[in-house]
């Protein structure tokens, strides 16, 4: 039996929760305690007996943690604890502002290498599996196309948005990719897609007493970059509806690439989610790439490293010849 | 721009002629000549001015060929191949004898390491890519089922199963996915599935002048381990139709992994083919997989790998920058 891998968890929200309940189907791995920057006395662990630390004392932690696993937000834990946690632990994150990932990179690389650490970021399904399957798509089908869909699912960011309308009390977003532009991708006919063809948006809000809802149906649809460019429906429903049929938060999507090879065949990639739990599902990915993470600063590779960069059978806890046995 | 990677092809079947048609559509990629056991006259490339050689000359291009691609069978030509080559150069191949892998990687690795030279084995979609994704899924959802199902497709070892079959002149088999089997494994409910269940077979035949449609066909679906344990249809067509509507060599399949996390979230991970021409998708995968060879083989990873060894990013002929930039 080899020593298991000893965790980490910094933040304690739906991400947090969810890693601490896939730690728990992870017999190589070991829960060492949870780190906030609440009170540590307010953060109530799923499991019992799981210690809980204020983060200002994690530096004590330094030898008895083989990897920490991030789950603070993108906009405002990320940017900081990123790359100042790679410079005492081996870490992996879900980084996922696309198009600040270049930057995010450079930063935690440079604190990783400096520090001889391992560091594995914008690890979940996107950025993270679905970057994997449009990379499989065009580097297998270099002539063709590849498309993203997601949903049916709750969009945290669409959700917010919505909440902030004035005359809005409570309220979800859901994406959902169109069943029509799918089907027109899947026959290979490398259709060229409009954003409002792709996906419809669907709000489910409880009003403000008093509010006009015809004023913030008008909000919400011509809301630019969030709802103006897609076709809007906006649903008014009571507290109660909201709580007893919106708490979960289900999400999924779809790449596909078509591709064309030889003369003329047609050629379909596809994979797809669908999730239960987003915050669940993000949090088991996060756990096989800590797995990962600490193959990798075992073998000398300090530095950041994407899903791009890591061998899949490190992710599993099965040996090479067991996996060749098994599963190829 | 760097130099091309210099390719060879050994074998000009289906699959070769695929990997011809796939360097065609890779740019970073120079085809230096084709190989073969018979005599090089009677090949035809399907590009102008290909060359071809016969086997026995192939030590004579060590220094100007970066990697192989073996197009040979795995029951005959790649046994021997194999170990044979992959002591001379760098080498991608789809040996796809599910449960002799273990053997042949031994064989091939050990050739490898001595002669400190990369080999890629059993590259191509099942062994292949369909193992990347048995992997993922239970790596990521350690609690769950996987299931693979095959199909809609041509299978080339059914085909010649009832070609041998006497009575029988010509004809080809489709193996058929349940789509019943397949719903319910997508709803999460982690079914157990007979063979029978999952799969049906239907057989195209043209008969001999006078031979008894009712025995063939008897003697099709009591076939043990080909045709036994499904239900399978015969249909007797003619030559023509044969010609006509069965000529292409279509395949495709799934594989789904149902898991649970958390409390009781279904989570479920589908990744599916749809190919026209499976020979010439499973060439594609190789090419992809010989810029991985010689990558590795740059890095000095001398000795056998397999899809479950080859960091992603080294399928793609981008830098990892531009993966980041362009795909995360």
């Amino acid at each position: 039996m080899t020593e298991p891998i000893r965790i980490g968890i910094v933040g304690h929200g739906n991400l947090g929760r969810g890693v601490e309940r896939a730690l728990a189907q992870s017999p190589d791995m070991q829960l060492v305690g949870i780190f906030t920057r609440r009170d540590p006395s307010n953060v109530s662990p799923v499991g019992a007996n799981v210690p809980v630390y204020a983060l200002d004392a994690i530096t004590q932690f330094r030898d008895r943690i083989d990897v920490l696993i991030l789950c603070g937000g993108s906009k405002n834990d990320l940017p900081e604890q990123g790359p100042a946690l790679a410079a005492l632990f081996n870490t992996v994150d879900s980084y996922d502002t696309h198009n600040k990932i270049p930057e995010y990179f450079g930063a935690v690389d440079e604190a990783a290498r400096a520090a001889e650490r391992t560091a594995v970021i914008s690890v979940g399904w996107d950025p993270g599996l679905f970057s994997l399957n449009r990379l499989f798509g065009e580097a297998i089908l270099p002539k063709g196309e590849t498309y993203t869909f997601w949903g049916k699912g709750l969009s945290q960011g669409h959700s917010d948005a919505v909440r902030r309308v004035p005359g809005v009390k409570a309220g979800v977003q859901y994406t959902i990719p169109s069943t029509e532009a799918m089907d027109r991708v899947r026959s290979g006919s490398l259709p060229q897609l409009s954003t409002r063809e792709k996906h419809t948006r669907e709000c489910y809000l409880v009003l403000d007493q008093g509010a006009d809802a015809k004023a913030v149906e008008q909000a919400i649809v011509t809301m630019p970059d969030y709802f103006a460019d897609y076709d809007t429906k906006v649903h008014f429903i009571s507290e109660e509806e909201l709580r007893r049929d919106h708490a979960t938060m289900p999400h999924g999507g779809f790449v596909i690439r078509s591709g064309q090879t030889g003369t003329d065949s047609k050629q379909v990639v596809e994979f797809s989610l669908k999730l239960d739990s987003n915050p669940e599902f993000t949090a088991s990915v996060l756990v096989a790439y800590a797995r990962a993470a600490f193959r990798l600063y075992q073998q000398g590779q300090h530095g950041a490293r994407t899903v791009f960069d890591v061998a899949p059978g490190l992710l599993s806890p099965k040996s090479p010849e067991q996996l060749r046995k098994e599963l190829l």
